[in-house]
């Protein structure tokens, strides 16, 4: 009896994440209790400096697809890309049903109708404060403040104990729609005992409180107050709240609206069909219109905060928009952050709006934007209020993931019982401990076009290469039977040199075609093929580099007839 | 009589900007009366995202070149790469005399042997509130701080005034080599009055004042205070006070210094010859050292701040250098700022650092880094102790010159006088007033490898197109007499897919150029070459976009024998 008992182990609940540990995007985690799995988020990265040509990144999706019988929701925390972006390319792979608030969910229709898959979609919505029942799971979603309206945390009663997962979030004791970060709710949990906290490790290396978004729209309203010229504020599309500040401003101050970009037109019409937005259509007006209104009674609203190559602003900034020109008066603001890689685009294009004589305002030289993700004191407070029994930092590089954990052992969790996991890590949790170790596949997908997953390591490595020194093709024909050149050799290049300032150097180039043959050929063998191929190829090579110190990629087309 | 003086035009100093107004680098400015032209700095600029392969950046020389023969003097400010980088591309084209003060010139000596121009190179070593005469003009050098030592603004006696040409500086009242900003000279000028103060426009965003780069000093000595492990301090080598107060440092809590990197080898041993560093012999150990000393009694001090590939810091983070590990105790400080562009590497190797258990410190975590550049309030002292008619700001993109040309009218400066001058735009001082508008030739050359201004936009845009979607060759022959395919046809790609991921891609497209021949016999006409290669290269790129949207470079290589 003894042995059989022990043989019955109890089952653990597993927690896995796909996404999002040791990098900023891509979130994703899969819970797993016996024959039920569900996933937190799934969300895209925007392609780092070296993924040329990439447009997005996903997680790989193999463990969910090895398991797609047991895959039973997918609990969406809010709306930003990089908690949905990938929900089109998983449904494909791996439908399952989606549990998400209101505004979330409606941006997830959105996508999902621009992908074609919203026929075959499953689309639940939740509140607030509701729970649902996934197998072994009770799920309840807990209101917090974020960057985007209507975001929560969760907290999930399984059998093994309960886990609060954070979602992004801040702590806005004045937030602008009045939705307050749920205290009580996560105090409710923390008084009854919480096995695991997972939470948003972005802005881990800052000290104090974020600054409430209440905070921003005190700042515009001060520029709204000096400006008698038209106002135009680029925002993220999916920032409701700025946006709904703005709107309450221009109101204020008598100016009417003009919606720019299509995400800023698409989430506008969504918030407003919602009840997210209060901007009544009275308030809004068309391009047509500006040619009447005086310019101190305009508001332009406008996408490409990030200088985005086709966004209204940039084309506005090279003077390369038909209906929009930048004037002096105008006064820009960029109400938002540079998001790291786009700094230099962004400086370039207020350059540009400063040489139309307008006035730019950013984060720079004013307070005109918050952060969504909470800083240290409010990271404190929400390890304090939940009170786990174990810690593991997630939404993070890994070095904030690093000091997020320190953070929690200096909060008071047990320095044991701080995990610190990355991508494809299985924490495993038993009635009497935890386990670590175990790994399943993950990794990132690349998306090119169509593409998704073709684009590997390699084919990155050659387009860095071809970047760089550009290429050289040289083509020639040759009768196998007589043993001479029928064609060529030509030769042409791409992104290798401006050919009319060496004209000499592709002759050049040729003649060293010449003598690989002729060396080959006086060597008495036939000519070779293959060889000849590899001998052209490293001849240019060498000289390409000495008489240039550049190495073009560099294809040999030898034809034998 | 009246008709012939009014013939006899007073003679204009012209000043002319040839790099550096409108951007950050590429700092140089022309001086000319009459028959005498002096140059102010000749530096580089690192290449923008876009300037793919590109090695640096080098001003324009035309106008020099055109001039050849009048340029007089070379005056260097400092030893900075953007004021000294182009100075060997220049003596090239236009060989002239430099004066510049002791270790801006033994760091100029270096880069002229490097590039073997130092034997036909004239060098003259100036001291500051030295004077020299050049033509019709009287030349002091002035002393600055900054993050170089031997800074030097310049005061110009002209037969029209006085010029002022700040250099790069800050105003720091405890500079670690005890060299101060040398105010007084400035004020006896602005006493004796000033034509026009052209000033550093860096910083003109950031209010207040710079802090002293002493204060580093005390943020510095904390951490060595806390560590007992190694501390590996990383900063730029030409930051040699930052590097003196790191010795000193190490000297105090009983470490002994390992230097690392091939420019902070130079830039000390040049520094310690000439009595700018007060770093005994004893103090140094080797690689060697390592293996006996205590951890607690290692302090090395390394180039790649900011992630350079082939520094020493990131093939330690990637665990790739042989002789040195990162280890858990160790303590990095990256004792720099992130220059806009490099951050997301930097982080990538701050991330790493963190995997190999190191603890890392840097600007955003901790007060590590002080600007070398002036902040507005220290701005606006330089403009009131200088007192100058006209003001020009310089060094700085378009933005920053702007809100500087603000800053001098409201510390007041008359509006008129205050001009917004970019590249190429020449300034005109008469006796009796300022005359501008006219323009000569300047702009950006591009360095690849050994060439130069041989790849300009339509080359980078050809490396840009390569870079995001690769290539695709296809290459066939046929025969003109018989008009049937000899060879091929053949498709080779790069950079374009992953062609395991999809086998059937290439067959596909084959059957596509297949089909375009078949259609050119069908329609009776004879197979013509050109035409051929047209079409091919039209239908591969619609059926890529079709089934992959994507559009590679496509080289369609049809040859007739």
């Amino acid at each position: 009896m003894m042995q059989k008992q022990e043989d019955v182990q109890p089952s653990a609940l597993k927690i896995i994440p796909l996404g999002g540990l040791g990098e900023i995007g891509l979130n994703m985690m899969v819970l797993e209790y016996e024959d039920t799995i569900v996933v937190i988020d799934a969300g895209l990265m925007f392609p780092e400096e070296d993924m040329l040509g990439i447009d997005i990144v996903i997680p790989d999706f193999t463990y969910l697809q090895k398991n797609r019988n047991r895959v039973r929701a997918l609990l969406v925390t809010h709306g930003h890309e990089d908690h949905i972006g990938a929900i089109p390319f998983l449904l494909r792979e791996v439908p399952v049903p989606i549990y998400a608030t209101t505004l979330t969910l409606a941006l997830i229709k959105e996508k999902l109708k621009e992908h074609g898959l919203l026929e075959r979609s499953e689309l639940c919505r939740v509140e607030p404060r509701e729970t649902i029942g996934i197998g072994p799971f009770d799920i309840e979603f807990i209101q917090v403040c974020h960057s985007i309206p209507d975001g929560v945390g969760l907290a999930i009663r399984t059998p093994v104990g309960v886990i609060i997962h954070s979602g992004d979030f801040k702590i806005d004791n004045t937030p602008v729609d009045g939705r307050r970060f749920d205290m009580a709710r996560f105090g409710k949990y923390g008084e009854q005992g919480v096995l695991a906290l997972f939470a948003d490790s972005t802005n881990v290396e800052r000290p104090g409180y974020t600054l409430s978004e209440k905070d921003v729209g005190a700042t515009l309203r001060d520029i709204f107050r000096e400006c008698s010229g038209r106002i135009i504020v680029a925002v993220f599309a999916s920032n409701l709240h700025r946006i709904q500040q703005v709107v309450q401003l221009a109101r204020e101050f008598g100016r009417r609206v003009l919606l720019n970009g299509r995400s800023m037109v698409i989430n506008v019409r969504i918030a407003r069909e919602l009840g997210y937005i209060d901007f009544p259509g009275d308030d809004e007006i068309t391009l047509q219109d500006l040619a009447y209104l005086p310019d101190s009674e305009v508001l332009m609203l406008t996408t490409g905060s990030q200088g985005e190559p086709m966004s209204a602003l940039t084309r506005m900034a090279f003077n390369d928009h038909k209906k929009l020109k930048v004037k002096p008066g105008d006064t820009i603001v960029l109400s938002s952050k540079f998001i790291p890689g786009n700094e230099r685009t962004i400086q370039n294009i207020i350059n540009h709006l400063y040489r139309h004589g307008a006035e730019v305002i950013y984060e720079q030289v004013r307070d005109i934007h918050v952060s969504g993700h909470a800083y240290r004191e409010e990271l404190k407070a929400m390890i304090n209020v939940v009170q786990p029994n174990y810690f593991i930092p997630v939404h993070g590089e890994f070095r904030h993931l690093v000091k997020h954990r320190q953070l929690a052992v200096d909060t008071g969790v047990p320095e044991e019982n701080c995990l610190l996991i990355e991508n494809g890590g299985v924490v495993e949790f038993y009635p009497d401990g935890v386990l670590t170790g175990e790994h399943v596949e993950t990794g990132r997908v690349l998306v090119d076009g169509k593409g998704v997953g073709d684009v590997g390591g390699l084919v990155l490595r050659d387009r860095r290469h071809l970047s760089e020194d550009g290429m050289v093709i040289a083509s020639l024909v040759f009768n196998k039977e007589t043993q001479e050149l029928v064609s060529g050799p030509d030769i042409l290049s791409r992104g290798f040199i401006h050919e009319e300032a060496k004209p000499e150097l592709l002759d050049d180039a040729k003649c060293v075609i010449f003598e690989t043959i002729d060396k080959q050929l006086s060597e008495g063998a036939e000519l070779d093929c293959t060889v000849l191929q590899e001998d052209i190829r490293r001849e240019l090579k060498r000289f390409f580099n000495r008489v240039l110190d550049r190495r073009p990629v560099i294809y040999p087309i030898v034809v034998e007839i």
